[in-house]
């Protein structure tokens, strides 16, 4: 508050080298973002690597407590739930503002859990980065984030009874050592070999499976257990009724996921589509003549969700159809997190 | 009826060298058909190929109203709606029993549309092969088929209200240079190239997108309005509500499907699981400790529908949802239209 708006920042990146920290640091580039000093930290696992941000190499030192101890306006988690929890509530004790991307305390009452877009409002009375003052700022899972960006327009239609919804993930959301097995078990596959496993528990190239977290005695993976709970959070609808399915395909980095949404009264798509259109972080790809529709392929490396195959059922107006894709390293993880940080400047 | 049961038959494979009529040959032999003659007949444009049968290189010859002019017991039309509804009347006039795997004559009035584990038995007044008496006999459409497998033995714990389902098909459904895309696209992008389209409009290496089949007005494409129509007609239910959205992934040869059924009572999983488990065709894949569930890589080249992921809703308990994987060109092709032949025995 003590300081005029977009006053450079003192930024740490935790897990810098990881599949989401990556991405993060062109993203600051790109959009401006005011970061004044930046330090990126990584597990021990990785030690000696620098990135390159403006022109410049930064060394890329481990996470540790006496690391972190430095201070800092604001800190991106990007790595691990348990590296999360461990250094996080120390450093917003300190006074740094943590968005924090992993699942250690999205569901944690008083946490703020935000896609911008939807719920960004609840961050205005945070305190502001640089003020001195800490907060913790979740970031949702990739999957809850582009379903609820592309639904959020359409709550003002009626009132949803349920939304029943299968995934097509991208491997991306386990990392860049599951990138690298899709890039690596493929090549061996059109060898003619056998795919090796290091990652899944099951071979991704030319395959599809059930997301690889374990099922609860509720028979939902966690996953699916995510995209319901955190929904309900961001939206505070805490009985709305969503019936996921979570799969992964043989993708690199963008996720689709197939909707159904169900109202209490008749939708008409003009009116559905007249809600997107307008839709912040939103594009429409629909176009019945020619089969155009989101694909993974079109929508990595973009900002936005695409949605398209947008329909009522033919034999029931209460229902409305839709088919999304998103970029899940982008706004299905660093994109949303930094603008987190960029509606609190 | 003239005739003792297995003598051996005459048969023709219309589109011999295509995707289906490959897996046809085999089944042949593996499952002891009573193959008395063997005619193989395949589009103009392949000339001079020969295919392998009991150890007999057999001529492909080209499909004309002169070549299929001979007295056929049995005839299966594995090529495209065009050549069924050119040849297969001629066909049926002249004596034979014809089994299409195409579209064309599918919700044809007095043409049965049959999965014999769901509906074989109305295939019981029909003359047999061999008989002298011609009939038509279509096999449905791949998704429908390995949808309607798995949900019949469910229609028994109560009326269901709707199927909502998400599938992930397989570029086999497109034919075998629809597989040599796949093949080729993934190389190309492995090295770094652009894909080149030859089949598909949209790359289908590395990507997920909508069945590249014509929207109609109804918003849903060709493949969603076969599998509401065919299956309503399988299971002589007019009226069953069925939302599908067909989404193509990058597997060579077997669909996944995501189903969730709303049925018009509470569904036991105990319940689900004990009608699945007696169910003809169907393989329970369903490992919730160890994360074991129905994938295309363990569907293919086999003859089962894998059923995985029964759950019910934690929070509805009329909703049943299920996860499932069948080889496309196997049950969803060549095998169901040889099962046919074989009631008719």
């Amino acid at each position: 508050m003590d300081q005029p708006k977009n006053s450079p920042l003192r930024v740490g990146v935790i897990g810098a080298t990881g599949a989401v920290g990556r991405e993060l640091l062109p993203l600051f580039e790109a959009r401006d973002f005011p970061v004044g000093s930046l330090r990126l930290f990584a597990s021990a696992k990785t030690p000696g690597r620098t990135l390159t941000f403006q022109r410049e190499e930064l060394p890329v030192v481990p996470c540790t407590a006496e690391s972190l101890e430095e201070d800092f306006d604001l800190l991106f988690f990007c790595a691990d739930s348990e590296t999360s929890r461990e250094f996080a509530p120390g450093a917003v004790s300190r006074g740094a503002i943590v968005v924090d991307n992993s699942s250690a305390f999205r569901m944690a009452g008083g946490v703020p859990l935000v896609v911008p877009e939807v719920n960004g409002a609840i961050l205005d009375p945070l305190p502001r980065p640089g003020s001195g003052q800490g907060a913790l700022i979740a970031n949702p899972n990739c999957s809850t984030i582009l379903m609820v960006l592309a639904v959020h327009p359409l709550l003002s239609l009626g009132e949803i009874r349920r939304i029943t919804l299968s995934t097509y993930q991208a491997v991306s959301g386990a990392g860049t050592r599951a990138m690298d097995e899709l890039h690596r078990q493929t090549g061996e596959i059109l060898r003619g070999d056998s795919p090796t496993l290091e990652v899944f528990h099951e071979p991704c190239a030319f395959n599809v499976f059930s997301h690889d977290t374990p099922i609860g005695e509720d028979g939902l993976n966690t996953e699916e257990r995510k995209i319901v709970l955190e929904a309900r959070k961001i939206w505070s609808r805490p009985r709305l009724r969503i019936s996921p399915t979570c799969i992964r395909v043989p993708v690199p980095r963008a996720h689709a996921e197939s909707l159904t949404l169900e109202f209490d009264r008749d939708i008409e798509r003009e009116h559905a589509l007249a809600a997107l259109k307008t839709a912040p972080g939103v594009r429409i790809v629909d176009n019945w003549q020619t089969n155009e529709f989101p694909t993974p392929r079109r929508a990595s490396h973009r900002d936005d969700v695409d949605v398209g195959r947008i329909r009522r059922d033919p034999e029931d107006p209460n229902l409305l159809s839709l088919f999304l894709c998103g970029d899940q390293l982008r706004k299905g993880a660093a994109l949303n997190a930094l603008q987190i940080a960029e509606r609190l400047l």
